[in-house]
């Protein structure tokens, strides 16, 4: 299952655990299905049970269970982190910052990645069917939101037998989740490591969501929410979104860096409409194998979510009341994390964060990386990145308690 | 014809003069066809002839004509400058600048600007007949560039019987014509005034403009091109095109205080697609209300004329050999600006022009204008800029030796 030779310690509990059925080996990696007994209720205040989380550990829970590190996803992410994904083949999406001997350190930790309600990649989501018809939800299955995800999270730690994760770390969207577990859970989080990530969705960036959104609804092979029953797959509309949204992950320093105005193999222009730019050619491969491994239904609902957060909005208009439940300021260590040529998520978000932080007299250390990579730095070779998480990892083990164990290699 | 005051000279020339036909009466306003004795090669090679231009003028031309002003367009604008618009019943673009007693003064300049070839504002373009077949263009219509573009207004000039514009002046794509100009025709032009442009398309502009092409071309009703001949009209692919666009002629503190996260009428989210959240109404009333006026394949077209503008790649590599035609320094007298928070034409890309018009010691002042509005900030009320165009321009016409003449009110 892992690339990596880390130890898969048995599920604690194994109720609710799924078969490997078929469906199982279409979207590899374990699940869960919880909320069997009680169902959730999610914000918008319906109630849903038994439904199903896709999720991977590596590493090995110590005794005390007090060394596990909850990763969150971003928007089209999944709970493959640190091991070659059995689906697409590429190496983990976090592989540069998880993993033996890495900064967040499998050798001494326990990670959890699980893929988000709502999702495509294993949890539940509008791609699934619905038990009550047989047929696909579409847009029946309940919006949720990133309290929705951080809750179905919580009860995965729970079936898990963690009372306390040791951190929760993520960016973009990843970063909101953590900002939710900190915010909903304080007394369940012991460090929390949001990056490049806002206490609520900007206009501009909802702005962009709502234009993937546009172009997936207007995609005539959507039918209304409806392709996976009428057959139709609105391809071109999800490609246009994630082409879209793939400008957003960029710095424009970075896409002049990469691609500059290189023409194609073509030595001139064509004056014609096919992809003379490297960038346009690079743009049509970006939309084309996003649709391959990913629902529409699940961008909409997914974005959404992302739009809907509000941190400030839940706590009563003040962030910094976020972070005093019940007038008790936050016992939750904070690390953030911006990179200087963010636009989609730049560092006027995290300092807001950090200054509510402040105000509540919290736990906060705060870094800008200087960096032309835009939004993606977080997925990429940011050695600065890098340090300052193992840093704050090593400093909150040592405040947590935990002990430096090396498993021979 | 105008809605202010102002008297129009008869054409100089009437050659050429298209009769007020039932065409004219839907898309108003002068026209002339052009190149019909000799065809216009375009940069592709093609040579086309007896193309129309739609054009307006304000104010009256001078008896020794040294008094013209050149106004051009930016991607989606038309010739209806200063004047309300005869279709949409707005107010011209840009009478916040031009006008009487405006800094582009119509009591004392004989302003002229027409809709760019390959245009669907009356200048000949995509959706337009041709006479060859008796069928729509669409994209047998040649691709043009800023160059042909330019070419074309060259010939409306010295069709007007003008040998020297006093000035040409634009934003945005119009800047992109300004620059073409005074390195075109750099005898023929006094003045220029490129403003929030570049002198070449940025990766990140390419980008962006390949998701809206690409946006048009998904749309099933885009009938690869021919969508007038089949009746259909690819309405959804270029609203969501509009959309992306939109959002990059705002800032992000622009769309902020704007609209922030404000709801639509409804007082809480509604847990769906809706446009809950303001902006998104606004996007969507944006997309809507452009495909009410604009031609899908004309915006393919001026994109990609956009895109393929690169000044310094035609002079051999080097912008500032664009602006030493045969080793001598240009006569034109250059006058930038940018707007602080413009992120689609920043003012490093001006910046860049200034530095290779230094390069070469010629006539440049330069201002970034601070503002947190945007690309769009050309468009709209901001004094400081209008004082500058004013003042540059009344230098110019001390040194052109244009008499201040002010007609009575």
């Amino acid at each position: 299952m892992s690339a990596h030779p880390t130890a898969q310690q048995p599920t604690p509990q194994a109720e609710g655990q799924v078969p490997d059925d078929a469906a199982d080996r279409v979207q590899p990696g374990r699940r869960v299905r919880l909320a069997v007994d009680r169902p959730m209720r999610l914000d918008s205040g319906i109630e849903i049970g038994g439904f199903q989380i896709a999720y991977q550990t590596y590493g090995t829970l110590n005794a005390d269970r007090s060394n596990a590190i909850m990763v969150c996803h971003a928007l089209t992410g999944d709970h493959f982190v640190a091991e070659t994904h059995p689906v697409t083949g590429k190496p983990g999406w976090w592989e540069m910052l998880v993993g033996p001997g890495k900064p967040v350190d499998t050798d001494r930790y326990f990670v959890i990645c699980s893929n988000v309600l709502g999702g495509c990649l294993g949890s539940s989501g509008p791609k699934d069917t619905d038990p009550a018809t047989g047929l696909p939800y579409g847009l029946s299955f309940p919006v949720v939101t990133i309290g929705d995800m951080v809750r179905a999270q919580k009860l995965l730690v729970e079936h898990l037998g963690i009372d306390k994760l040791f951190c929760v770390i993520g960016g973009s969207m990843g970063g909101m989740q953590v900002l939710q577990w900190a915010v909903a859970y304080p007394e369940s989080v012991f460090a929390a490591v949001p990056i490049a990530t806002a206490a609520r969705h900007s206009a501009q960036n909802i702005a962009f969501h709502e234009v993937g959104r546009q172009a997936i609804m207007a995609d005539p092979e959507w039918r209304g929410g409806s392709y996976l029953l009428e057959g139709t797959r609105p391809e071109a509309g999800l490609a246009v979104a994630r082409m879209a949204a793939h400008i957003t992950y960029l710095s424009e320093a970075a896409l002049h860096r990469k691609f500059g105005r290189n023409l194609q193999d073509r030595k001139a222009i064509t004056y014609g409409f096919d992809a003379d730019f490297q960038v346009e050619s690079y743009l049509r491969y970006q939309g084309a194998a996003f649709v391959e491994r990913f629902d529409a239904n699940s961008y909409l609902y997914i974005t959404r979510a992302m739009d809907y957060f509000d941190l400030a909005a839940d706590a009563g208009g003040s962030l910094a009341n976020a972070f005093r439940p019940g007038g008790k300021t936050t016992p939750v260590r904070f690390c953030l994390a911006s990179f200087s040529s963010d636009w989609l998520f730049p560092t006027s978000e995290s300092r807001a964060i950090v200054h509510a932080l402040n105000a509540v007299a919290a736990n906060v250390s705060f870094v800008e990386i200087g960096t032309d990579k835009g939004h993606d730095a977080f997925l990429l070779d940011e050695p600065e990145f890098h340090q300052v998480i193992h840093g704050f990892l090593e400093g909150c083990a040592e405040h947590r308690g935990l002990s430096v164990r090396r498993r021979a290699r």
